[in-house]
């Protein structure tokens, strides 16, 4: 059985000099190498949260541009390899890819963000993105500010883990409506959105180019890269996002929200979805 | 001129549905790439914030165990390769090691969390950590809880730029007084804390025996990782930890505090360290 997303721990807690001991529960944290099986090769190992591990491998190849739709994969599976102690199974998946399938697998050799032209900057990272085929979002969606406003209550309502443990980053799917559709949870925020979009890649509802993203945290490169990848018009977080983010927010035509928390946010980019009479 | 820590950005604040534009500053994030110069090769690119680079890149190389002293370091300089665009220079950081230095680069290939005996798991990532000869840790320090207490108020104090661009992780070294000795910020928790070790590991402060370390946010399996590696006896978070990092502190002999928050605090590991009478 894959290990669950909380662990029991005996802490102390500490209040007014005294202590007294409580029985916890804390975020699980295990490894999880994602291999593929022709070419057999390990791509990645990430420490994740177990939990959509077949969602996080899928969404991690889809936002890497190892593979450009559902059909590329033919199989996910947790390992049965008999020289893997049997526990650890599950902190390995294998993905089967389409046979005549030629992965791309050379943005996974950690040389994304360099290029020959000038080096190693931002620049050169949205270069990479460019050159990977992501394409400028088109996307006609508009929202109103009670729209955005409800995503944050909503994220939140819906982390149930969250509320047991504090340790978990989210990432929601919500639609035109402000409707939550998936919500994914990681010690990682960029695995919680490689499970969100691996998700819908999986249900086969990929483009999203109707629909919102928030995550918990900060925004930065990687969640718009990812969003990106995914055709998102509307990132929203809690916190603020970098000065890369907002680069590829504005490069590939998102709408970046920032700050998001009661009824107040920043804009950073593409105001122009944000419905405001 | 390397890049600032903090860009301009014009931006929409939207409150109470009414918009306004606003100049703001953003967190800076750009790649850094950290190359050796002998053997020639890249050893990380990582997205980070601009500021204490040859801190990052020390402090890298030793919590991943390529180097194990400053006297390993002949120089760290950014790059002058006329094949690289001037603006980028700034981007990639050189590291001349000293010249009968075999390093072991193993760790950096990625299979760090991997160990043939049990595939996959926590246990191997602890016992990866014993192979490279990360020590347990030894130290009599023993500190009270008003000393905890003020180590929050302390960081975000020192914190400037998080005032102004709320977008900064934090990670603070403090002597066994409760002072801080330095502070280091990054969009990443991981690099503010390579930072923070690259900076007492250039000012020959290691081993860290008797001080104490605070991030920002949560403790991960990465921030233990370092704490252990620097000799850090006790490591506190403002959020939750994970299950590895709890049993990476439980293996190495440090107290791990999380969620600390005015007069309040939980200590998951290593209670006696905290003098409450």
């Amino acid at each position: 059985m894959p290990s669950g997303s909380k662990t029991k721990a005996q802490i102390w807690v500490v209040e007014n000099s005294k202590k007294r001991l409580r029985q916890d529960h804390i975020t699980t944290e295990e490894p999880l190498e994602i291999r593929l099986t022709s070419p057999r090769r390990t791509v990645a190992v990430t420490m994740r949260t177990p939990g959509a591990d077949f969602e996080l491998a899928a969404g991690f190849l889809y936002c890497e541009g190892a593979i450009s739709c559902k059909q590329d994969i033919q199989r996910i599976s947790y390992c049965v390899d008999k020289l893997v102690d049997g526990k650890q199974h599950y902190n390995i998946v294998n993905v089967e890819l389409r046979q005549d399938l030629i992965p791309d697998l050379q943005p996974l050799e950690r040389h994304f963000y360099t290029n020959s032209a000038c080096g190693v900057c931002g620049k050169a990272s949205l270069e990479a993105l460019r050159l990977r085929g992501c394409p400028v979002i088109f996307s006609s969606l508009m929202v109103t500010p009670e729209i955005i406003y409800s995503l944050s209550d909503q994220l939140r309502a819906a982390q149930g883990i969250f509320a047991a443990t504090g340790g978990l980053h989210a990432a929601g799917l919500f639609d035109a409506q402000g409707q939550l559709l998936h919500l994914r949870e990681d010690i990682g925020r960029h695995n919680a959105l490689d499970k969100l979009i691996g998700t819908a890649l999986l249900s086969d509802e990929l483009p999203l180019n109707n629909h919102l993203v928030m995550v918990s945290g900060r925004s930065s490169f990687e969640i718009l890269q990812k969003s990106a990848a995914a055709g998102v018009p509307i990132v929203c977080s809690v916190s603020a996002p970098s000065s890369l983010a907002v680069s590829v927010a504005e490069e590939f035509g998102i709408t970046l929200i920032g700050f998001l928390r009661g009824e107040r946010f920043n804009i950073y980019t593409g105001s122009q979805r944000i419905n405001i009479t």
